[in-house]
C-alpha cells in the first residue's frame, strides 16, 4: 500500500480486516512502531471525530504528530498546474506537498467537495496533486467523494456486531438542511460492494449516486421495502449527484424511526456523526441499545490506526 | 473525585492542597503515571494561561494531549435536548463527549458565560451535559460561573505566601471597559470560604454576586475600609449578577493604585490575568516586588496537574 | 547565545554551521537532549514551514511542543508600556512574556510587520518586548525586518552545495502582486556579509534595502548583469524600505526565467517560499535540476534543531 486515498489501495480487505480487529483488541501492542516518525494532519475543513482519533492513533503507536489548519494556521494553495500565481493562492500544492513530505513520515489530508463543479470535485485536485507531489505515504482523511477511514471503520463495526455470515445491510438517504458531499455513501458502497454483506441503497428519486459507485448494487426507492430484513440501517445525508450539490428533497419521512426501525431484522443503527438528532433519526433510535454510533466513532482510531501501521512496517 | 467542576467535587481541601504542594516541589515526581493515556482540551473560547498550563501539566505526567476548538477546528454543538436539529448546531454534546470519551481518558472544557441569559448561564449546560454524558473525567477549564483550576492556583499561591496562619484576603471589584463573566469571583470565594482565612469582598452596590457563593462573607462597600490591614488583594473585574452583564460602573476610583495599597498589611497582589494594566491596577502595583501575578499564574500547572493526577490514580 | 532574534547573536558563525551540519547529517543523535523540556510556539501570522518544520526539529530533540495562535487561540497583546489599556488589547506582551517562561523551557515567536510605519517595525517592538521580559530565551520565526532561521538554513543549503570556496550568491528582487516585508532579504544579506561568499543584490531602482543591511554589499540595478557568472541565484520580492511598504514595480521582466538563469555558472536556484509560481520564477526554473528550494526547505528544520540545541546545551 503506497497512500490509502479508496479502496483501490487495499490489495487484500480480509487481510486488512484482521489486521485491524488485532489493533481494536490490542490498541498498545506496537507503541514503539512509530518511534521519532511523525504524522502530518492538514485540515482545509473542520474535523472532530477526524483530527481526534488521527492524533490518538499516531499516539499508541509512539508516533509524533503535527496538525496544520490550511487557510487560517498556513496558506491558500494552487492546485492548478502552469497558473501564473498572481491571486489569491499563496503557495502551489506541488511545493506545498514536497515541502511536507521533508518533514513528516505520512501525511493526512481533509478537503471536501466545493459541490459547485461536479467534474471538478471527482477529479480529486487536491488529493491527487498530494499524491503525485509527497514523497511519503498520503492517507484520505475525506476527500471531494470518498471517506475511506470511515468505511473500514464501519466494515470493523459490522463484523464485530454481526449475527450472521452475510448480514443485510441498508444504506438508506435522510433528510438534512444543508448540501452535503456525497463522499461518505460513496466509499462505504464502495467497501461493502467488497466486503461479505447483502448491501441495499435506498434513497428518494434524484439522489442516485454515481454509477461508478452504485453499480451492480439493488437501489430501492421505498424506504420501508428495503428496511424489511435489514440487520444493518447505515443512514446517511447526501446531496445529488445528478442535479449536483442540490437538496431535492428534505422530506420528513425518511427520517429514521422507531416504527422503520419495526420493519427491520432488530437491525442494529449506524452513522457516521456528526448528526442531526430528529432530522436524520430520532433521539428514540439512536439513543436506543441497538445504536452502533459510540462504538462506531470508536472504531475511527482502529481504521486509522490500522493504515498507519501498513505505513510505518514497510 | 469523578470530576472536576466545582469545589464540591473536592472531599478533603487541605488533602488536596498538600498534594498541590508536593506536585509543586517536584513536578516530574510522576512523568510516567500518564504514559499512553491522553488528555483532550476543548476550547468554545479563547485561553493562554489555560492551554498552555494544561498542556504542560499533562506533558509533566508523561500523557499526550489533543486541543480542540469548537467552531473553528470543529462543529458548532447543541446542548438541548430533543431538539430538532435543522438550525445551526452541527453536533449534539451528548454525541460529542460520547464520542470524545472513546479517544481520550480525560477531557477539561472552557465555555465562558454568553451573559445574556442569567438562568442559562447558571445552569452550565454545557458543562453539566458533558459531565452527564462522557464517559471519562471532565476538568472544568472556567465554565460560566465557576473557574476552579484558578482558585486552586489561587489557594496555593496565598499557601506559600503567608506570613501568618489566617490571612485578611480581600477580593475587590474593580473598572474593565467589557463585560467580563461572574465565574473567577465565586470561584474564588468559593475555594476561600473553605480555606484558613479572613475573606472580606468589596465592589460598589449593585455588583453583589449571587447569594449561593457571598451568603457569609463579609461584603464591604468602602473599597479603603476593606483593604485595612489585608494580607492579600485580590483584584478582578466581574459585571452585575443583578443586572445580568451589565457595567454599571467604570468608576476609575476603584483601580487597584499605590496608595491603596498603602492601606493594607503590605498586602500582596493578585489577579487571575490576563489584566488591564492601568485600568484594574496601576504598573506601580502589578510590577511591585509584592505583586504574585506570575507566580500565581505559574500555579495553574500545579493546580491541574494535581487534578489529573488524582484521575490518573484511580 | 541567549537569545536568537538576529546574526548578532552568534559569536561564531562558522561554529555554528559546523553544528548544523551535524544536526543535517543525525538529526536522532540528541534525541533525549529535550526530555521534559517544551518548545512554546507563539503566531501572531500565518505558518507553515515554520510551524512543522519546529516541530519536528522539537520532536527530534525529545521535547514537547505547545502552539499558540495569538488573537484566535488567544488575546490581543498590548506591546507599548505604560498603556492605560482600556481599548482593543486584553493582556500586555509583558505579562504574556513572563507567564510563558512559567510553562516553557524555549519560546519561538513569529510576528510579521504592519508595513505601515517604519520606524515601528524597525523598532521590533514584539519581539524586543518578549526578549525583555521573557525569563526564557526567544527564538525569531521571523520578525518585522528578520527571518534569522531561514537565513541560516540558506547557508547550510549553500555550504553543502557549492562548487567552490566562495561562490558567488545573488540575491534578486522579483514581482508580487502583494506588498512584501523586507525581513528575508534583509537577514539573507546580513548572514552572507558574514558568511565566505561574493554577494550581490540586484532589483529594480526604489527598492533598496536599509543601508544598515546593504553597507558595503554591491548592488547592481541590472538583473541580467548581476546574474553572470553566479553560483546562485535567490529570488525574493520586498516591498519598497524607502518609500516604506509601497509596491514600485510589478514589471514580470524580473521574473527569474530560463534565460536568465543561461547568464549564470549554471547557477542552483534558491527561495524561502511560499513562492508564486511564473510571477517570482517560471515553472522551468522551479522544477528544474538546479533548484534547491525543497532541499533548502528542509534544511529549516536543521536550522532551528541547531538553535535550540544551543539552548537546550546550557
Amino acid at each position: 500500500m503506497e497512500n490509502f486515498f479508496s479502496i483501490d489501495d487495499v490489495t487484500d480487505l480480509q487481510e486488512l480486516l484482521q489486521k485491524a480487529l488485532k489493533v481494536k483488541a490490542d490498541p498498545l501492542a506496537n507503541s514503539k512502531l512509530g518511534k521519532h516518525r511523525t504524522l502530518g494532519l492538514i485540515f482545509y475543513n473542520s474535523s472532530l471525530r477526524t483530527r481526534i482519533s488521527s492524533q490518538k492513533a499516531a499516539y499508541n503507536l509512539g508516533m509524533d504528530v503535527i496538525t496544520l489548519n490550511i487557510g487560517s494556521d498556513g496558506w491558500a494553495l494552487e492546485s492548478k498546474d502552469g497558473v501564473v500565481m498572481d491571486q489569491g493562492t499563496a503557495e502551489h500544492i506541488k511545493d506545498a506537498a514536497a515541502v511536507i513530505s521533508e518533514y513528516v513520515d505520512v501525511i493526512g489530508i481533509r478537503c471536501f467537495a466545493g459541490l459547485k463543479d461536479r467534474e471538478e470535485d471527482y477529479l480529486e485536485g487536491v488529493l491527487q496533486n498530494f499524491i503525485k507531489h509527497a514523497t511519503v505515504p498520503i492517507i484520505n482523511l475525506e476527500s471531494s467523494t470518498l471517506h475511506p477511514l470511515q468505511s473500514l471503520a464501519d466494515l470493523v463495526t459490522i463484523e464485530t456486531n454481526k449475527n450472521k455470515p452475510k448480514p443485510k445491510v441498508v444504506l438508506t438517504w435522510a433528510p438534512h438542511p444543508r448540501s452535503l458531499p456525497q463522499a461518505v455513501a460513496n466509499s462505504f458502497v464502495e467497501w461493502m460492494k467488497e466486503a461479505d454483506v447483502e448491501l441495499v441503497i435506498t434513497h428518494p428519486k434524484g439522489y442516485d449516486l454515481s454509477s461508478k459507485f452504485s453499480n451492480g448494487v439493488t437501489v430501492e426507492y421505498d424506504q420501508n421495502k428495503a428496511f424489511e430484513g435489514a440487520d444493518f440501517i447505515y443512514a446517511k445525508n447526501w446531496s445529488s449527484y445528478t442535479s449536483y450539490g442540490e437538496i431535492l428533497s428534505k422530506d420528513t419521512a425518511w427520517c429514521v424511526d422507531e416504527s422503520k426501525m419495526q420493519l427491520t431484522n432488530n437491525a442494529k443503527f449506524m452513522h457516521c456523526l456528526p448528526v442531526r438528532r430528529n432530522v436524520i433519526v430520532t433521539d428514540g433510535v439512536i439513543d436506543s441499545e441497538n445504536s452502533l454510533v459510540i462504538e462506531q466513532a470508536g472504531n475511527r482510531v482502529v481504521s486509522i490506526q490500522t493504515v498507519l501501521q501498513e505505513f510505518l512496517s514497510k
